[in-house]
């Protein structure tokens, strides 16, 4: 890798996604990306006794068709980096244990896939790894009644609340030369504006991403409209907006080439509010309708900005704020 | 890297640890490693309200003190791996969000500091990053209360427990020469025996440090007795002693160069049962003991296998087994 500036990373050694995999559940699978979405289930238990092992078994799923779409064995795989929102990443640790390969779990809340992403992309420019696999999954049931209420309780929603979104992506990150170039990474620093309403996580995490991409452009010296496609994780409307008056204030006008994952992956309507989070967002997404405008042309120079809010329930309760951060990814046709 | 065999990684290019901090709570302080321990509290809240809040401050303190003892500036840092016990990585986020250099959230449990350890010098190896900040915390009193019981509940423990230390380790990974080398990695496969008694780690652990400690020797050719120090992370005693037998059934026998840091951690009462476990309990010791035994000439060649068992309450309640990893690190006088 060679360093741009303070934070910004240049792929030297070439650096690929060839395979990807996805799974959206049947509210996503109605949503803005349609005709995109290939893979879905309108049972987010999959056959399980429980939403968390369901939520397992999309992961697996998942993992496989990225691996079958890079037409690999498992056993090709040097690494699977990764997590999900499960406390202790439990649904990648599951899955790591079928695939029996090396694993490092990665927690960075719903910008786990671009994080994962960019250490495979230093890992394999910098030798030693041929192959990685990267993947990450959110589930609405299982994230609802782990950071919020029960699913019984029939909580009504706050006006700015996002909707977990059930979805997971995973791809292989590799030395092999495909159509997807991974160019630039640039690793988010954690920034607290001092929201405490978990409900608000749009207004949270859109400091996040203006700091990621301000530095970004700072670094590479380039401004959005240098790119045909900007797209930020899930800040929702109400956060995009957020950040398009942070960037607007730092010099930079996000237009008609961003668009927010979480504000675009529902068609908008009032349950679903802000729109969509959860890990999966981004990826999904990546996994389907990035990668298929890198492929047929749309695009030539993506960047992906995926954002996370590290709260948990516990600092929650104590009354703490919420730490978030964006992960960038620049990807461009090769 | 150079890879070796299926699973091992060789530093090609120098990598060191240039800078250390660890913070012990009492009781870790007046264990065996007494005399190694340079910093401790006999306060678990710091002076904070809340023992989570009190683990984020020891946290600072550890990366402060890594940071200086590695004669560097806050701003040399390229980027922060880490994370600890907490749900969501809670501690090491908010500690990041000071610090404010790019950070990425590592989850292997009580395996973290091998793990970030194991990815930092696999960055640095591959150029593009100098100095990398990697840190972990265990506190008891936190994580006891979020995995198992309420603290006045004052739950009777089974005999083979163990106790989570109140402890944590920083460093700085550079390609700045020290006379610590870090000169192979080896990811661990996750693997699964079926243990579902969560107060029953080091059982759980124990194939996982097998499994990554066979396929090192086999990938390496070499046999424990060509190392002068080998640890494993927190299998206590009774884990240590199933390890014991795993390996010898397997043709490596783990004699006096030895030692479960767990196993070892406190000085053996009816209180610490197994002895000791959490993410601290490596991080703390390789941190003091084992760097201190490497810069004094005892030791030259030292392996240190963190494990960590990768359930969360929800896995436990659901009837899942413990699924665990271990990663190892080697380290060399250089």
């Amino acid at each position: 890798m060679k360093r741009l500036g303070k934070q910004t990373l240049e792929v030297v050694n070439n650096c690929y996604i060839i395979g990807r995999g996805s799974l959206v559940g049947e509210k996503e699978k109605n949503g803005t990306f349609r005709k995109y979405m290939e893979y879905s289930t309108d049972d987010d238990k999959m056959g399980e006794k429980t939403f968390e092992k369901g939520e397992r078994k999309m992961l697996r799923l998942i993992n496989k068709r990225a691996i079958k779409d890079a037409e690999l064995l498992v056993d090709d795989i040097d690494i699977y980096l990764g997590g999900d929102l499960m406390n202790q990443l439990v649904s990648s640790n599951y899955v790591a244990e079928v695939l029996q390969v090396p694993f490092v779990g990665i927690y960075s809340a719903c910008s786990t896939i671009t994080a994962s992403i960019g250490i495979a992309a230093s890992l394999i420019d910098g030798g030693g790894f041929k192959n990685i696999l990267c993947s990450t999954i959110s589930h609405f049931s299982s994230a609802e009644r782990q950071y919020r209420y029960p699913l019984e309780f029939g909580n009504q929603r706050q006006s700015y609340s996002q909707w977990t979104v059930t979805a997971g992506g995973g791809f292989v990150i590799s030395s092999k030369k495909s159509p997807i170039k991974i160019t630039k990474i640039c690793f988010g620093r954690v920034q607290d504006f001092g929201v405490v309403d978990i409900a608000n996580m749009g207004a949270a995490m859109a400091p996040a991403a203006c700091d990621t991409l301000c530095n970004f452009f700072a670094d590479t010296k380039t401004k959005p409209s240098d790119y045909d496609f900007i797209a930020t994780g899930d800040l929702g409307k109400l956060g995009s907006d957020i950040l398009r008056d942070l960037m607007k204030k730092k010099g930079f006008l996000l237009e008609q080439n961003y668009s927010d994952i979480g504000h675009s992956i529902y068609s908008f309507d009032e349950e679903s509010y802000q729109g969509g989070s959860g890990a999966g967002c981004s990826a999904s997404v990546l996994a389907t309708y990035i990668i298929d405008k890198l492929l047929d042309g749309t695009f030539k120079k993506v960047l992906l900005v995926a954002t996370g809010a590290l709260m948990s329930t516990i600092s929650n309760q104590q009354g703490d704020s919420i730490p978030s951060v964006a992960h960038l990814i620049e990807l461009e046709k090769s």
